[in-house]
């Protein structure tokens, strides 16, 4: 794994089919020809974006020497989520703000009648 | 900006130094000049950083032609906080079980007085 977890976490899932191979594994386990299968590509395709993804800890592999099932691991996205903390009252208050306004206008409007 | 923004996004992130300027314009907008003092990195390097958090959405800049501070915008992180949100549960459920095992560990402990 890399030195830089957070950093190797952020390049994993910068690309989208890696992203829908995460969302597939949300609903359980899967051998890389059951993964291969909805997304049209190659088992060795498959294979190379397994591999990135476990070499930033976001999978773990079964020992099942034949299936070797891909297994979510939730902690580095746990890390982005708590990376994220900071940031998360930029939107937040705008959305506090959206609600302060919109309840401005139902007032106004409410007074005018 | 890339068609696909979340991976833009996560791309732009996956770069300590990126995510450290990021951190610095949480504490409100600077120029280039400025960013570059705390990391002892020339101009030149920070706005190669600058511009691919521009590409990504992550920062615009504003237009006076000497200083073009950078800012935060919130947006792409707000997208990747809603991409969070099915996974969540993912460590939720497992802290979750934690309070549960504590709970019960404090229930015997309490029992055995």
């Amino acid at each position: 794994m890399s030195r830089d977890t957070l950093s190797a976490a952020f390049a994993a899932l910068a690309d989208p089919t890696r992203r829908a191979i995460l969302d597939r594994l949300l609903r359980g386990e899967a051998s890389v020809t059951e993964l291969a299968e909805p997304f049209a590509m190659t088992p060795r395709a498959v294979s190379k974006h397994v591999a990135v993804l476990e070499a930033a800890g976001l999978v773990t592999r079964g020992r099942d020497a034949q299936r070797r099932p891909s297994r979510i691991r939730a902690e580095p996205l746990a890390d982005i989520d708590a990376w994220l903390r900071s940031y998360r009252r930029l939107w937040e208050e705008r959305f506090d703000r959206l609600d302060a306004r919109l309840a401005e206008q139902q007032d106004e409007e409410n007074g005018s009648k």
